[in-house]
């Protein structure tokens, strides 16, 4: 006997439960190998990734995913499920689509290539890496022939990261960016009032910033019931489910600004998804939407707000608390612009808010290069100075510092960079919509009064999880498309007054 | 084509490996859950164990397994991989044998059992909870007849825990242990050499506490590289491979021997699964054989090294160095006096070394007699108390502090208790051997070189983890049998000492 549509339904969630507790598991165990799981099991701890992750991604391509996607595509399900049966024949295709063999190739070539970016960075030698970077290209052109597309053969990447983001639109607002920040970019080098930041380097004790960390983490609306702050070397926030939602920092004791905007960060990340919908909890929606979306909440908290003059305003004097005398002869403005200061440098995760778009850009002309066949990989170096010099006017010493400093391309993540300026152009876009919707968010800044801010996002942003794609997220909170003028008015309005230039723009 | 049976040997191995990842996952969620997880992700997690589990266990009974069973037995497998089947035969026929809708039935029943069990044991209300144990009762009676078995029914049960030992022996060994200890036990309530304890109970700072517990663990070999040691509420070991083997303490600030002899404790567990032979990776048998010779680990290191004098004698003057002066006044004899006091009380987790013993037999006389229909649920309260007044010479004031105090028969878990006092004998039966065969045991005492110790135990037991039964275990590495004479010996010896009474034993 044919099941029925209500008990198929009812089936295929209780399928898709169970992988996502695959995921959920693997979650936990990814957090524990970078919070201090002992160093000597972690070759059998790879072992059960291997096993989970292999679990989840059969089931994800199984003969009985294929069913339900054919038997309950038409149906009447309820939206909800109506979206997960989406994502899921999504990622169907996505797996099914690559033959088995060249995937299982594709794997391998990742792991061995990120083994050799790890000895060439440090070597500055390009030449040995680059072998691996063409195959890498080479195969993800193939598979996107396989995958197909319509627009530009670059989409099909970004969609990867960014759902309904294209070439096209990129093309539009990175050239925008581009024209406004280079200039601006240039005046600052040239300008005599650059801030004094020695003051800040001071000791400042571990215990002391976590402390105040944690505070400024309640503030935003952290909820510490549903998560938790460890160390990890390179921090990161982990969503295992809404309620449990993990965040980890580290310690720099003479620089505290490690910790302390790297906290802020990752918050803002972990309200994302700390507020998801609770209906969506099991299902393959239960995550934020996309990396740049992501990022948006990031960066939010930690550069509009956290590197905002009201925020220190309010927040200054807490901070000198927790010192040693660090900032007693230095005043909240001198203090806000130290933390801004602005000055092109090679490494990206280095930048200042300011500069960091323009390395951004710069990896989007070069992917889009690659991916139209009017790049070679051989030329990379070359093209990677040339554009550094052009648009930051500096000139890397060399490749590690260079084309080498990323690990992304070396894992095989082309399409993903334009994630962290969008994020960046989102936000600000928001954070326009949020202060004409909440006319006293300049006063909450300065009482660092942020639940409502929170409570803001949740309901615009948040709740959605992966039932919005980016763009409806965001034209459903602004009233418009993606409008870079947003990210450039701040921009231009912060950096003019920090180094007391006339702003023309 | 039928597969040639190295094949299949090799496919029945990846079968298992996936088996134990599963396992191991579900160790570490375990950990989680009590060492810090975010409250409010508990009941999505819970999901998530569901899952693992249920997988976990659908492959220990499926049809494939059974294939390999029926035909891997008797081919030619190497001893290990015998050992493998064997351990997963075991396990298939102990699942398969409850008809699957009591099975569930039974879960369901456990865990309604714990519930009211809690509640009960709140009120001391025994006939809130005696409803529940009759039916667990019942149903572990049923459960024996489906496993079958020769001689005692409860023998069925006792092998679930301690596989060979049976009332036989137990109805021995106890016998001679409760002869010894009771008359011990009553003249040590007469005499008049009690030890000074007040001095215990001054405040000493966690922290300290926990350095000095680090140390302890070091020197007796546990390998940090290969654990951590956090907290919870309830102190436990937990061994997800060789290479990560975690335990946890909780710390009393008014009283340091919760950390200090509990650390120990787990640290004892923790030797164990740190050194079971790397070759039993990713199979059923990397674990300790049974809770007995765990216990025998534990107890070694807490009781036998931890509550001797030698140990002090090394140890004390580091122990000093910790507190706040609290025993600046105190000698090392009387410092050892206090912490092995001995003192009938009603509650067997509180106990000390001597009275242990007496809390596990009652228990045991009790289950023996309820699955050989000799003994009533519904009396139990009356039969409880009078045992405890006959063997520790006290009665309980109500049965929250008497019969209901233990959690182990709402879970279902009878035949377990034994286990307890098994690891003391076994301790105390390794111990003489090893006294034997390294004659400077009481100077590494003294010295805290205990790696030699470590070794011993790994060469003797912690290597083969399941691959030895228990009795073979300690015959192998005793030369005899089970010989209770070694603890009574033990216990007599050292509390006739303490007690300054006249060793007559």
């Amino acid at each position: 006997m044919k099941k029925t549509a209500p008990d198929l339904e009812k089936e295929f969630l209780e399928y898709v439960k169970k992988m996502t507790a695959y995921h959920e598991a693997l979650g936990l165990i990814y957090w524990d190998l970078r919070t201090g799981a002992p160093k000597a099991g972690v070759a059998q701890r790879s072992e059960v990734i291997g096993v989970l992750s292999g679990e989840a991604f059969k089931m994800s391509t199984s003969t009985e995913m294929e069913k339900y996607i054919k038997e309950l595509t038409g149906t009447n399900l309820n939206h909800v499920n109506e979206k997960v049966l989406e994502e899921c024949k999504k990622n169907f295709e996505r797996n099914k689509k690559i033959p088995e063999e060249e995937f299982r190739e594709y794997v391998i070539l990742q792991s061995n290539a990120e083994s050799v970016w790890e000895e060439a960075k440090k070597t500055s030698d390009f030449g040995m890496f680059s072998p691996y970077l063409e195959k890498l290209v080479a195969m993800n052109k193939k598979f996107i022939n396989y995958w197909g597309y319509t627009g530009n053969p670059y989409d099909v990447l970004l969609d990867l990261y960014e759902p309904g983001v294209t070439v096209e639109i990129l093309d539009d607002v990175f050239a925008k960016l581009r024209n406004k920040i280079i200039p601006l970019v240039s005046k600052i080098s040239e300008s005599g009032n650059k801030p004094e930041t020695g003051f800040l380097f001071h000791s400042f004790r571990k215990s002391a910033q976590k402390e105040f960390s944690l505070e400024v983490l309640k503030q935003i609306g952290y909820e510490f019931n549903a998560g938790r702050l460890d160390e990890s070397v390179h921090p990161f926030a982990t969503g295992l489910n809404p309620g449990d939602v993990r965040i980890t920092t580290n310690y720099d004791e003479n620089d505290f600004r490690t910790a302390v905007f790297g906290t802020i960060h990752e918050g803002g990340h972990a309200l994302y998804e700390q507020n998801i919908s609770k209906e969506l909890i099991g299902t393959p929606l239960c995550s934020g939407t996309s990396m740049g979306i992501h990022e948006s909440q990031s960066l939010f908290y930690e550069n509009l707000v956290g590197r905002s003059l009201g925020f220190w305003k309010s927040h200054y004097e807490k901070l000198k608390e927790y010192t040693d005398g660090q900032f007693d002869d230095v005043g909240v403005e001198d203090f806000y612009r130290a933390i801004n200061e602005s000055k092109p440098s090679y490494i990206r995760i280095e930048a200042d808010e300011l500069t960091y778009p323009l390395h951004i850009i710069i990896r989007y002309e070069i992917e889009k290069g690659l991916f139209n066949d009017e790049i070679e990989v051989k030329d990379l170096p070359e093209i990677w100075n040339k554009k550094y010099e052009e648009y930051l006017g500096i000139k890397p010493r060399n490749d590690g510092e260079g084309v080498l400093q990323d690990i992304h391309w070396a894992g095989g993540s082309f399409g993903y960079f334009p994630s962290y300026a969008l994020g960046y152009m989102y936000a600000a876009q928001f954070l326009n919509k949020l202060k004409e919707e909440m006319p006293d968010f300049s006063t909450r800044l300065e009482t660092g009064d942020f639940v409502p801010v929170k409570e803001w996002f949740t309901e615009r942003v948040h709740q959605y999880g992966k039932m919005k794609k980016p763009l409806e997220i965001l034209e459903a909170a602004t009233g418009e498309g993606l409008n870079p003028n947003y990210l450039i008015d701040y921009l231009v309005e912060k950096y003019c007054r920090i180094y007391r230039l006339n702003n023309e723009g």
